[in-house]
């Protein structure tokens, strides 16, 4: 399958990266990786194993990077961001768990998921553990207002993904109704990751909020590019299944918007797919080709970038150094990964 | 099915039950119901609905009960228990909904488990919706050490949970490793919700530890005879389907017991139904016939004495008054339900 948008302005040789982001945090980063594997231990052997495949995968540990980096954006020079940036991580991983239980999606980051390989069991259980860790980090370090940050947060992405079922196989969701399931799946925990750097840099009110809609918009934009990715990525490099969405019924951001511009027998065919869930092994190629046809691919990645702008609008508040001159990257990383 | 055990020390008409502590604790336990429906509530419909479901199916709320209690036993007379009583249920709920996932039975208090009416799915992110709420309440209450002591319990009681998978299927289990999944699945949470009215009332650290004790034996006592109910019960007095620990293979005290005192004949038996769960109609009747021919449920109800008197001795450094008789016929209840 071809890449969704050409990248016209956008050589691949210049694409953005997190890398200037991974460089700059090296250090706290490994600590970070090191109480994650010290506080995911058990007596149970069966807890590390299962936390560990999913752990290992690794992912980009791009939550946990947003509250060691805007910890030190906030002139914060102590030990506590290693802490709750793991427990961001835990929490993180903890929905992983439950989500792909919640999905039975094949594949994770390019290897079998966890629920794929032990059952739904051991894996529903071991996020508990982890979402239970990530807690007990939090109360360990003390602050009543980060556990307030992640505790507010935590309920509200359980919220967005009863949302998400809810939606899911509804074609008559809109566009708002797509992203208040974004805001409180994704874009909930990205924000809190960011704002605990301005609660351990005992910043204003006002600089926390920049740094929450920083998060936030910044979750959004990831979240739409993911759901865009999910129609448009090659299956190798994006490392997870194209098409699961689709599958699954899910209505994401390229589907309503294909939607919106759908004649009647095009209806049929989205509610053949999605709400009937009766497809066959051509309906993904013509579903993606509806989304060109129409230009709901290029208005996706349109969206994803006034999030993005957003993002970077939030950020200027903060000095120009070396953690902004990163972070901007990383908005930029998010989008490029659309191309 | 007979009742396991003959009730000869134990007249029917004067069985201890739970009325007492139900009756003290009237206007605190509506308080606490009001507020777990309050917070229960989102926006998100099938929340409330589904939450609603387990929460209304009630149960006997013996957990909140035991905080409530505790904290008027150690002269505590302020608010905090009311949302620390619905902290622990929330607690308890969440463990239950995602329980049913993994034990996929079809009864829980007499009625179809939510997972059965509304699939696993929901069943999963609802709970961890009640668990983050949970600890929403907690951070509004503002007490770390409590935070520590939950957050310790939601941990363990997940590992607990997992460990239980572990020894299923696997009738090499001993009674050791029985209690070690007891203790963490069911009785650290009776052991936390007791230790908090310990806290409230700013009582010693042996006076907490007390308390702490007292839950810890309650819990496994209670365990122990629910696990020996699940081979004893009328079906129609548990209000849960007796036999399925049996199907799923779940290795109890009972069959603990039984197994220690099986012929090769008896061993291939517990082999065929638990290990390879092959099993036919008439089989769980056996399992209890062969139960009662080696006294093993007799054997299990006085395991779950022996914890009673523990969970008595623990209580007997606390004023004697109402709340402490009342809680001493809670132990009196939980033993008297083997009968």
């Amino acid at each position: 399958m071809a890449l969704a948008v050409t990248a016209k302005d956008k050589p691949v040789d210049t694409k953005a990266s997190i890398d200037r982001l991974t460089t700059l945090l090296d250090s706290d980063l490994k600590r970070v990786n090191t109480l994650i594997v010290e506080r995911m231990h058990s007596p149970v052997e069966l807890i590390p194993q299962l936390a560990g495949h999913i752990v290992a995968a690794g992912g980009k540990r791009l939550r946990p990077m947003l509250t060691l980096a805007t910890s030190r954006l906030c002139g914060y020079h102590g030990d506590r961001h290693i802490a709750l940036a793991a427990a961001v991580e835990f929490i993180h991983t903890a929905t992983l768990l439950h989500d792909d239980v919640v999905d039975a999606s094949d594949l994770r980051r390019g290897l079998a998921t966890a629920n794929a390989v032990w059952g739904n069991k051991p894996s529903v259980l071991v996020g508990d553990f982890l979402f239970s860790r990530a807690f007990e980090l939090m109360v360990e370090d003390g602050s009543l207002k980060v556990l307030e940050i992640l505790s507010r947060a935590s309920a509200v992405i359980a919220e967005g993904e009863v949302l998400q079922l809810v939606t899911s196989n509804d074609i008559t969701t809109s566009e708002d109704a797509y992203l208040e399931v974004v805001n409180a799946k994704t874009a909930q925990l990205f924000a809190a990751a960011a704002r605990i750097g301005g609660v351990l840099g005992e910043r204003s009110d006002a600089e926390e909020k920049a740094l929450d809609s920083f998060g936030r918009n910044l979750g959004i934009a990831f979240q739409i590019i993911d759901d865009m990715l999910d129609y448009s990525a090659l299956e190798s490099e994006l490392g997870k299944t194209v098409g699961d969405d689709f599958r699954d019924g899910k209505i994401t951001l390229p589907v309503v918007l294909a939607l919106k511009a759908a004649d009647e027998r095009e209806r049929q065919f989205w509610h053949r797919t999605l709400v009937d869930l009766d497809q066959t092994p051509d309906d993904l190629a013509h579903a993606v080709e509806l989304m060109h046809r129409h230009g709901a691919l290029a208005a996706t990645l349109e969206r994803a970038r006034f999030y993005c702008a957003a993002a970077r609008r939030a950020l200027v508040t903060f000095r120009d150094g070396a953690e902004r001159q990163a972070l901007d990257e990383v908005i930029d990383f998010c989008l490029d990964r659309g191309y």
